[in-house]
């Protein structure tokens, strides 16, 4: 809610925004929320999980477009498509769609589509956006972004291994994806493939192209769903797909032949604020059922109200601070892309990567620990948003890789901060001679 | 292996022990861990899933028995149904049956039918015995003990509210259960039942009594299955059962009415330690995945191989040291309860309860972590692993409250080291005047 | 420096706050900073570092006066002593004062002067600012704030016990204070004093009192001075002090009796922006020192220098994030003091008085860490800045009395989340209604 | 005491050593805890501090004399001149020794003398023994051990760089020293000292020699004492020293050159036995005192006493639970060294090298919170308590470093745990086939 927009941030939000950010939550809370546990029922069971959407997203989307929210990612001034809003304002909404799982793509906002209209919007031609990014932006169709493969460690591209041979007018894919993410779906109908064309250039990031694979090519085999902690996010999914001799026109390669490492680096930044801030959503939504269950007056062990116990107010309040300083860090990053682009806000965007994940992973199990059992079941949604957040720390590269690129960009300060120490070390060693004191020495006086 | 056993503790091992506790890791190593995805394949999918046990364990219960791994939990020296093991030399061979998901049942010693042949052999009378011991021991029947309430805090066992109501020669029982671990399983027959049948004792420890309660009692339904995570640990299953006017006859109550709590807490001691050395197990075979992974020649991000990253090393030095840290507190909790039984190793009993689900989970997270995408799936033992031992931080009390309990115990010190310190004041004030010395006073000559 | 402003506040920056920021990083590098270890040595040893101050100081506030450096903590628009920065100004350029030892008290900056200047400025009548703020404006002399006592939880303080007796004209003190923080200085000629005037008052915040007490007062002792990790911190030092029989005349009376909570409560706000901004500085600075260290051809343990080890690149990544998150966090909580004044901002002020200390204490161990023995010694700024940070988690309330109340608040929202989730709740039962779908149960058709 | 033995260890302690661990804990709580501030008292002030040490240390020894107590730490059947226990035996001893300032040094039982014995037992020729082990084991003399230098890595012993040359029946040396722990004693009479005397030797291991030089020997200069955290450790003191062409006889050196590695690494083993110990036995003082603190009816912050709060009795279970589980690492590493020598046992007494410094400061620091301004100051034992530990993290190589060599170590069973899961896959796929049913497959029915 506009109310809740932290003071440092405030005087950059529109009042348009603001007065969006208000229907987002009111539609979140009011719409969403109680519409996820329908959406959890009509998925069904068995085989039956994977031939069907769920129709009460069907209507939510409706209604969402009714209200004005729709397609809130895609950033002002960064794509002539976009409704108008800034990175941060979207972040401040992205806020309320991460407390429910069904709103991001009540508003057409959900990824990995949201990343993959950017790539089109950004990179595509013309007619690649009038068949993939107009339905997607209709949200009639979704769609999946394939890089991560099960044999290499991806979390450098550079091991990317798909590969993609030109035959005439076609270029011809083989390889394995697996966590594609979005691809159970049966309305999933275009992959964003990403794969290696020229492995043999010397440049190691020109040998990476990304090409447009529409589902039902023939040769590709979706082998298998993978879960995250015995969730199998149904339809969505996560799949594990073969590709065997898939013959793709030449036209749908994106950008031209060697520039994936290009497009998936332009693809990166905003996605980036956008789970952070989800997450931020999800940890809240924790804080306030745990809020909830602290003050549950049939909750009394040991003659005392979960909220009289000092350990459990430390827990809210430490929530409180990591959620707020995670909250900044997202904000400031988002900020940064408004102004400097992605490019311009790799720390900043890193920081993010790597701190709200963490924290609100710590909410979340807090919350969950309030609850006791109930916690780790389907009786609250604190289970199921856990497990999804614990991803974040291993999606788009794991921490310690993030960790290491940030250590060594700090670290390229290392001979300038050497240079102003030394040179305060001289300077004092002046000042000795200038007020004709010796620098303190303990100990007993010299033996010779 | 018995060759892996902490030297500390090597010296009470009988040497029928060490030969039996390296029967048991070949047994797991060569045949429940191969066995384990066959057992999960065996479950199968949807209403299936409840309807039947897979058929794998039955063939690894023959097996084990020829082996002669059969009840080996029963405590020698405290029930005459032993095989003539202590506490300490079981939880030894407990270590290797918590690396495989199958192993506990084969050879008779999986929860919570331990916890139950503990109760019976202990408090039940010949015909209990004949009638639920026997099967139980013999592997034949499973069971359930139903104590958890959904309504209630139910870490303060005062606060169970299904009620027992004498009439005639039967209790009748309503209320309702949940967490009812086991409930599941077809071949599951007997509910071990904690309720109120005196709840205006003034004495708010007398209130409750434990009844044997056949799972095909009419007024009996199991509402559904929770799940843990994701998973819904088929086919044994944590149920919701609801009582509506449940009969039961006088004499399958245990010990005699008001003496519920006398037996649940003769219950635990043991089974924390089993449960926490089974903990062990599976880090270390978490460990042991980690180590897979890090040695794998085909993931070189960067590269190097992951086991050439100094952060990773650490990970691995670390989980080394919180697994030996945490296995000693529990043998050595184990000792104490060979030597004093389970009311004297309270203590050392409440350390292993808190200490070894954290430790383990830390170590389970970081062999996720390096596992990347896999380490959350079907892919490896780790994410199921990691969701069943979060689970004992909440089961039997969460830690806060075994935290609680332990701090004022450890304060009861307080006047006695008081005292002490006090004395040892009193007696430097003496040295000062003997010695003719004044106390050290930093700071400016006193201005008066 | 003006440039590293984080992107989210630098548009609440004024120009001429931006270049006195410039000039403030300017003096401390090139001139605070060298004169540190002169300090340290002129203070000398034994009795005598209490009985004068080091002479490198005066120069340098000659210097911080021509550079226009002075007073600077005093906001604009809350005082009109005010050289015109706001809280968010004032705080950045706290940070950078706060990586020397002797930069706050060059530019008269220096706790517990500036808490007592506002004190003395928003709550001091004419007679008393001409006596007591004037010198201390002029930096000519010093002052202490007495409030905490040795035999007392002072944390609440309610608890405080220094008996204020009216007897004529006079106020007659009796009583203990310590960590009177500043008393040390032959320079310090003022102590605010809180104690206790009216205990009998049934409001137990009216109880209190705060009177001006001259140093030089009959009746006072300091006993003694308090040492932090060894560091006596001569000449400031922090006082045990006696009052017997202390006379001071009414007219010293701040606001009037019975004001005292009111005061103090007044005085706490700022003082914990600048505490906190000054402990990011310091972070900054041994962050610095590590990156110094990490880049030292010299030290290369086992053939690596220090900044190729993977462990070392994450101890600087997470340094960053921490430090970033953390100045976030007081930075937002200066603006919402500059728009609300500290009353409408306690929530941000304790978020920062919990965070800060503890990220700043994180960094500079590691730090100490990176240079081994050197880190813990005289050699490096480091352990006297943890030191000095540590006691940060102490002073005004340690950090586990300022996180109950933060929970406590929170908490406060309870009801309302309560009351959200389950309209949620009873929206979703609708919705099941409406869509004609059963509630997903897992688990095995229920037995009758 | 006795009595407080964990059970797991107990009857690995002899009767003689249990009687004799109850003297050494009246003694160190009757005696030397009272004699601790008498000790500091008598240091005094300034250059004072280094010219004398304290009588009431002689006092204490002719009392341990007395009451047997004296060298304990000369292990059995390790040493002849062993007063008869083990390893294990004396480090139950030790935690008591850890409690007290002065107890280590009135046993005969300080640092670095401990180590500087063995060493001299253990590689040193009859005439070295007379001339200086009699003297040291009579408590006659002190002595330090000087291998840290500050130019260099120390961590890795291949670095030490202070050169050794042979010169006729002499070898000269020129270099520096640092952390020399014991020389500003005026009884410390011979520096053990490591140098290069075969710097183009192209095993680096054989580089390195130890030989004894008498502290008065010319052309050493010691240039200050070095401070830890604010604490000069007076008259003990941690030197840094040169050597420009001191002369000592080639008789003194140590099994001959070249032998340096070895003899540094026979001398690390038990020493890190006793550091932990000594570490344990101060975190359980910390605890005592932290009990008292929570029990003094004087502090009563917001209307309960510290005891009553959930938070400070969540520390109190937390900090038994990290005691008494390092004290379990150690007590098995000592074991280990007992039946097989410290290069057995080097997992072990790494594990404790690491763990133990970081649980006893957790608790310590929790301790010091508990007190308040107190905890950080000289009226508590606390702070200089933190302090020393907090350096057990950095002496003997950083934990870093440890962790590094133990996770390469743990690593080296990669290979083999490869192998095993290997092969239990391949068991799996068996099984798959002799059960005939297939893998669980979540996901859609594969699309061709």
């Amino acid at each position: 809610m506009s109310d809740r927009i932290p003071v440092i941030a405030v005087n950059r939000v529109s009042e348009n925004a603001k007065k969006t950010l208000d229907i987002v939550r009111k539609f979140v809370e009011e719409k969403c929320i109680p519409a996820d546990p329908i959406f959890s029922a009509q998925i069904g069971e068995g085989a039956q999980r994977w031939d069907h959407h769920p129709s009460v997203i069907d209507d939510l989307k409706v209604e969402a477009r009714k209200l004005g929210l729709w397609n809130m990612f895609l950033a002002k001034g960064h794509y002539k498509e976009s409704p108008g809003f800034s990175n941060l304002e979207y972040g401040l909404m992205a806020e309320w769609l991460g407390r429910s799982r069904t709103a991001s793509e009540a508003v057409n906002c959900a990824a990995p589509d949201t990343g993959n209209m950017e790539v089109l919007a950004k990179y595509g031609n013309e007619a690649q956006k009038q068949q993939w990014l107009k339905p997607l932006m209709d949200g009639v169709i979704r769609s999946a972004f394939l890089m991560t493969e099960p044999d290499v460690a991806s979390s450098d591209a550079t091991n990317i291994q798909l590969s993609m041979k030109r035959d005439g007018n076609d270029w011809v894919l083989n390889g394995n994806k697996w966590w594609s993410s979005g691809a159970g779906d049966p309305r999933c109908k275009i992959y964003i493939t990403m794969g290696k064309s020229d492995p043999t250039n010397p440049d190691p990031y020109k040998q990476q192209s990304v090409i447009l694979v529409p589902a039902d090519t023939p040769g590709i085999t979706i082998n298998r769903m993978l879960t995250v902690y015995g969730y199998d996010d149904a339809p969505h999914g996560h799949g594990h797909i073969t590709f065997k001799n898939v013959r793709v026109p030449a036209s749908n390669m994106v950008l031209g032949p060697g520039r994936g490492f290009e497009i998936i680096q332009g693809r990166l930044g905003p996605g980036r604020i956008h789970h952070a801030m989800r997450s931020i959503g999800a940890a809240e939504q924790a804080l306030d059922w745990m809020l909830m269950r602290i003050n549950d007056p049939k909750k009394t062990p040991f003659g005392k109200q979960l909220k009289e116990h000092g350990v459990i107010l430390e827990w809210v309040a430490k929530s409180r601070i990591e959620i707020d300083a995670a909250r900044l860090i997202v904000l400031n990053a988002a900020i940064k892309i408004d102004e400097l682009g992605a490019k311009g806000a790799l720390k900043e965007i890193a920081e993010a990567k790597v701190l709200v994940p963490q924290a609100a992973l710590n909410v979340i199990d807090r919350a969950i620990q309030s609850f006791g059992g109930a916690g780790v079941s389907q009786d609250t949604p604190l289970a199921y948003s856990w497990a999804g957040i614990r991803t974040l720390r291993l999606a788009d590269g794991p921490d310690e890789v993030h960790l290491q690129q940030m250590g060594r960009n700090e670290n390229k300060r290392g001979a300038a901060v050497t240079a102003t120490i030394n040179k305060q070390k001289a300077a004092s060693d002046q000042l000795f001679a200038q007020y004709r004191v010796a620098r303190e020495v303990p100990g007993p006086k010299p033996r010779l």
